[in-house]
C-alpha cells in the first residue's frame, strides 16, 4: 500500500520553499532522465518511486520491478517529464530506492545464506527501523524475502525482559492470553528453564535473546525433551551477524530475528542521469 | 529547534493503537528506567529524547548532553514514570539515540581524522539522508562537528552535472546570479578546466565531483595560478571512505563531503532497562 | 494511549471558527460544571474527557473511573476553569463519553449474558467500526470487556469468502503461513467441511460466519471427531443477537463476533451542566 | 464537498501497515466486485465512495444515487480493478454507506411520519454526532430530507441553558444582536413565560426543550395571543422517539429536532462481493 | 478560540530547519525581551502571540490586552526564556500582531467614522481574506468592532449574481428557505427593483452591491414605501472607501461591509527588542 | 513548486461544511465562468489557480500566463465545470490571485523605479509576510521581478542587532563562519563604524539599518576608501518608501529591501463571472 502524503511529505521536506537552483538555472523545458543503479543488488522502492513521480506528472517506465535483481549498470526506471520536476523528485527518489534497496539486498543476502543450512529457518527484521520509515523498511525486507515481524506495539503481544522486570513470567503469558484470542505470545527468555517455562504456560514463539549457540542448541533439546517443540515457533536473536549466521542457522531455530537489518542500513548506490 | 509533531509522529507509527502487550500484562504502576550506551560513541539526540518523555509526562534526568563522548555503559538518560507510557516510548527513544549517535560518532571520527592533517579542511553531509528525517540527520551531523551543507533544495544554489546537461555553465552562473544577491552559488564540476571556469563565471563554491587525488591537485594548483583559489571554496566529493580520507584531506581543499555519513548509517548500541 | 491530535481535531471540527454563542453572550469568568449520566451503564471516554480538558487548561476530579457500572445520575467528572472553554469542549465530551459509554454498556452486557452459560466464551467485536473512531471504539469494548478482535488489516491475517473467490482455501493458508511466523491465521468458512479442511491446513483460528447454530453444533463436534478442536480456536458470527446469544453461546465456540457493538451504537445519555 | 483528505484517512485507520491478508494470498490481479444492500433503506455515502475508489484507481458505476431508496438485494455500485485494492477499501467503503444510509433511512422515515400530520414541520438533527463524522452525519441527514441545523459552534447562535446560568435572558439576546447582524439567534427555554421573554427580546427561534406536550401546547397558543408567533421559528426537542413524534408533530410546532437521528445510528447493512 | 496547530505551524515555516544564526552564534543564554508598537493603533493578536511563547516555555507578561488603544512606543508584551526560543518566535509573533493590529486598527477607525454620522449602521468584513488566515483575521475585525458577517461558505446563506445567473431570485429564496430553518437567508441585488422582490420573497438581507449613493438611498424609500424596511437588514458594499463612508454611513442602511478592513491590510509596526 | 495541501487547506478553511448556498439553491449543472481583472496590475498567482480548478475537476484555459501586465478588463482564466465546484473555489481562486498578483505589481512598479536610477539596484523583500503565505508571497516578489531574500531562518545567517545585543560582532561573524561553508553570512549595522567592522570580519552582505540617505553615502564612501565595497553586497532598509525609493537608489547600494512589499499588500481587483 502505497502512502502518498509521505512521500509528498519528503518532497516538502527536501524542498519547504522549491528548487531554487532549477528555478533559477533552467526553463519549463521537457527532458529525459535515467535511474540506474551502480551497484549489484535486490531492487525495492521502484513502486514508490512510480507513484511520486505520477503526482508530478511524470511518466515512468519501469526497467525492472521491485524484488528484481539487478546487475551494476542496470536501468531502473526512465523518466520523462518538465526537468522542473523531475530535478525536484530527483534525491527523494534515489533516497527511497537506495536505502530500501539496500535493506533488501541485504535481507536476501543472509535469506540465501541461512536457507542453504537450514531452507526451513526465517530471517526477520525487528522494529529498530529508522523513526518514520517503519512501513517502508518492513516493505523492503519483505521484498527481499524476510519476514516483517511486528509493525507496531499494536500488532502483536511481546513480552519483553522489561515486562516480566514487573510481572512474573506465568502471570504475564495468562494476561495476554485473556486479552485477546486473536493474537500470538511471543515471550522473550534469555535461558532454558524459562523458555520451558514460558512453553508449558502457553507462549506461542519464544524468543532466545542474546544467548550462546550452545545456550540455543541446549533450549532446543530441553524443549524437544518436555514435548513442547512443536507447540512454540523458536525465534533466536543477538549476536548474530553476516559472519556467524550461518551457524546459528544450523542450530535449528524457526527465526533468525536481526536489527541491523533496519538500523544500520548500507543504501544502495543509484543515480539519476538527466538525458536532453 | 524540536520538532515535536513529528515526535510524537513517531510514537503514532510505533503504536497506532496503543501498546498492546503492556496493557494487556502491567498495571498502571510507576517505575524507573535507564538508558545506556553498549558501545563508544559522541552522543546524540538526548534532547529529542528528553521532549518526547515531557510529552508522556515522563521525568528525565540527563546523565550526558548532546555531543558529549560516551563510553560502553555509561548512562544517558533516567526516566520516571508510569510504566505504560516509558514502554510506550522505549522503542522510538532507542531508535532516535541509536540513529543519531551513530551519525554524531561517524563525524566526530573523520572529523579528527582530517583535522590532524589538515585542520582548515571541515567534513560535510550532503542530501542523501533517510527520507523524512533530514533535521534529525543533519542536526547529527553538527553535533558530531561537521558541516550541515545544505539542508534542503530552498537554500543555497548547487548547479549539478544534471543542470549542465540542460544549459551552459557560465550562463547558470549567470542566471543564478540574478535569482538571488543573497545565496551562495556552487556548481559541480569533473575537471580543472570546468573549474577554472566556474570561478572566473563567478561561483562561490566549487564543487570536485568524483575526481581523482591527482585531478583535484591540479585543480587547486590551477585555481591557485590564475589567482582564483582565495575567491572560492573548494569542495571535494566522491570515492572518499574512511581509510583514504586522510589522503584527500591532505590535498587543500576546503571541505570533504560524504554521502555516507547520513545514507549508510550504523546505529550506536543503545539499551532501555526498566528498574522496579 | 491518549490521541491528543484527534481530540483536538474534534473541537476543530465543532469550532472551526470558535464558539461564537459564548463569545457573543458570555465575558472571561470561571465557572464550575459535572458530567453526569442520566441512564445507568458501563463508563468510557473519561481518561480521553480528562486528557481533552486538559488541553483547555480545565481542572479535572473524576466521579468515576472508566468501566466503573454507573447509576442514573451518577456525577463522572467535576470541571472547573473559564466558562467560554468548559462550553468550548461540551459537546465533544458528551459525545465521546455517550458513543464510548454506549458501546461499552452493551458490551458489558453482552458478555455477562454469554458467560452465565459458557464462562469460556468470548466476545469480540469487528472491524464495523465509525470511520475514524477505531481506536475510541475498540478501546470502549475493552473497557467492556470485550475482545478487540482486529484492529486494523495491517495485524492480523482473517482469510475471508472474498479471498476464497480468488484462491483455494488450502494454498490461501499456506501462503499466510509462508508470509509470517508471527501471525495468527484466521479463515471464515460456512460449513463443516470447509471448518474442517481449514483446520487440518493449519489455520489458527475458524470462523465459522453466518451458521445455524446446528451447523455450527456440527461443525465443533466434526472438529472434534477430527482430533482438531483443541488446535484451533473457533469464532462465530453472523445472525447473533441480544436476544438469541445466550443459545449460541451454549454452542460451545470460543468467541462471538458482533458488528452491532460498534456498528449501532446508542449512546449513553449524559449531559454538563454548568454551576455558577 | 468531498473531502478526500478524510477519506483517505479512514483507509490509513484500517490499514497503517497496509492489508497483510490480501499481500500474503493473493496476486496482482483484476477483478470485479459489487455493493448490495441487504436491507431496505435511503442510500447515502456513494458519492464519498465513488471519491475513494477513484483515488487507489478503482472503476465504478453507480448502480443507485445518493438520496435513492433501496429494496433488500439492490445493487449500489459495481468495481473494477486490483483486487488487492478493492479489498484494501471494503471495509471502509461498507463502513461509509452503511451509516450515513442508516442515518438518512431513519431520517426519511421520520420526515414522512411528520409530514402526514403536519406538512410544514421540519426535521434537525443536532450536534450529537459521531465525534469526526459531522459533516458526513449532516450530509446524511440532508440526504434524508431532514434540515442539518447548526453544523458547529461557529455557525449560529443557540444560547443554551448553561450560557443562561451565567447571563440574564434578555441581556444574552442583546449582546447575541450585537454580536452579528448575520446569524439568527435561536435560545432554548422550557417553559411558556421564558418563550414570551425570548420572542418579545427579539430572538429569532425559540427551541422548548424538554417540555411536554401540553406545556408546547400552551406556549404556543401562548406566543399566538401575544401576537409573537410568526416572528419566530418554534422547535421542539427532548423526549421525542419514533413512536410518539406524530403526536408532538401535531402540535404545531415549525421543526422538531433529535438527536437520535445521528447519535444512535443503526447501520444499513450492506456487503461487497468479489466476482471473479 | 486559539488554534495552536496553525500557530505552531507558523514557526515551522519560518524555521523548517531551525534558526541558523541563533544556533551559529549565541549560546544557551537566557534574556528579556519587549514588543512594542511604533504606532498608534488598536492592538490585535496578543493572545495568539502569548500562547505561542508558552509552546516555547516564554514567560509573557502582557502590557496590554487585545482591543487596547496603544500609542507609539507603548509596550505590548514582556518575554523572558532562553535567547534561542525568543528568537526563534520573534518574526512570527511581530508578524501576527502586526496584520491583526493593522486590521483591528483600520476596522476601529471606521466604525468611529460611521458612528458619528449613523450610530446604528456596523461596519462588518468579507471572505476577502489572506488565505490560511480567514480566522484571524476576522478575529481582528471583532476586536476592532467591526462585524465578522461569514466566516465561510458554510454558515450563511448568501445568494450572489453569479448563482442568480442560474437561478431566478424567487426561486433561489425558495430552495434556500427549504433547505434550512436556521440560516439567514441573504440576497445580492443591484437595483431597487429586485431589492423588493427579495424583500417580498422573504430575503433575511438585502445587500445592494455597487450601488450610487443615490440608488441606495432611493431602494431604501423603496422598501420603506412597500412597507418592508422593518423586516429586512439592508447592507451596502462597493466602491465605499475610507474617504467617502461617511456619506454612504448617512444613507441609513444597516450594515457596511468593505473588502478593504481584510484584503488591503496595512500592518502596524511593531517591534521586539532583546534586553540583556 | 506548488503546494495542493496548502490549496486545499484554503478550501477547507472556505467551507468546512461545504458551500450551503450553491448546494441549496443550484442543482448539478455545468457552466463556464471567467476570471479578469478590473485594475492594470502584473499578474500572479495563476499557475496556484490552475492546480486548485485541477484538483476539484474544473477544466482551465489560461487568458495570461504570471508575469503578464494586464491592462484592466483583461481576461486571466477561463473555467468550465459544474456550477457548484467553479462556486466553491470562486473566493480561493480570487484571494490567491488578488493577492500575489498585489505583491507582484508592487514588486514590478519599484524594480523599475528603482532600475531607472541604478540599473544594479535589486529591489528584496524581507521575511514580514502574512504568516501561513511565505511561499506564495515570496514567489509573487520573485514574479514582479524582485529578490526574495531568505525564505526563512533557515536558509541564510543574517545576525541582527538582536543577536548582537548578546554576542559581539566580530565574535558573531567568526562563529557564524564556523558552523558552515555554505551559508552567506550578513550583518545588520546601524552606522559606518560597524559596517566596515563587519566586512573586514568577513561579512559576505552588510545590511545597513535605519540609516539616513547621509549615513548610507557616508558608509559607502568608507567601505570603498578602505577597499572593502567590492568584497560585500551592500542592503539597505528603513525608511524607505514608494516616494523617496528613487533618491535611496542613487546612493549606490546593492539592494534595497522592503517589508511593505509583503506585509501592508494592497490586492488586485479580479473577479470572476459565471456563464451560463
Amino acid at each position: 500500500m502505497i502512502n502518498r502524503d509521505q512521500l509528498l511529505s519528503f518532497i516538502r521536506e527536501d524542498a519547504p520553499y522549491g528548487d531554487v537552483t532549477s528555478e533559477a538555472v533552467i526553463g519549463n523545458e521537457s527532458c529525459k532522465a535515467t535511474i540506474c543503479t551502480r551497484q549489484k543488488g535486490v531492487i525495492a522502492g521502484l513502486e514508490e518511486a512510480g507513484a511520486l513521480c505520477s503526482e508530478y506528472h511524470i511518466t515512468v517506465r519501469f526497467g525492472l520491478n521491485d524484488g528484481a535483481c539487478a546487475e551494476p549498470g542496470a536501468l531502473l526506471l526512465s523518466l520523462t517529464g518538465r526537468a522542473l520536476d523531475i530535478l525536484l523528485v530527483e534525491r527523494t527518489l534515489l533516497n527511497i530506492i537506495g536505502r530500501m534497496s539496500g535493506i533488501a539486498t541485504l535481507t536476501r543476502r543472509l535469506v540465501e545464506k541461512v536457507s542453504r543450512v537450514n531452507p526451513g529457518c526465517r530471517i526477520a527484521c525487528t522494529r529498530k527501523t529508522a523513526p518514520g520509515l517503519r512501513g517502508l523498511d518492513k516493505k523492503a525486507v519483505l521484498i527481499g524475502g524476510g519476514d516483517p515481524h511486528r509493525f507496531s506495539l499494536s500488532d502483536g503481544i511481546l513480552i519483553k525482559d522489561n515486562h516480566l522486570a514487573l510481572v512474573p513470567l506465568e502471570e504475564a503469558i495468562l494476561r495476554a492470553r485473556k486479552y485477546s484470542s486473536y493474537r500470538t505470545i511471543e515471550i522473550e527468555v534469555e535461558d532454558d528453564d524459562r523458555a520451558v517455562r514460558a512453553a508449558v504456560a502457553g507462549a506461542d514463539i519464544i524468543l532466545l535473546d542474546n544467548m550462546s549457540p550452545d545456550g540455543i542448541a541446549r533450549t532446543l533439546q530441553e524443549l524437544n525433551r518436555c514435548g513442547l517443540r512443536d507447540r512454540v515457533v523458536v525465534e533466536i536473536s543477538g549476536g548474530i551477524t553476516e559472519s556467524n549466521i550461518a551457524h546459528y542457522a544450523g542450530l535449528g531455530a524457526d527465526v533468525i530475528s536481526l536489527g541491523i537489518l533496519t538500523h544500520s542500513v548500507r543504501n544502495l548506490d543509484v543515480s539519476l542521469e538527466v538525458i536532453r
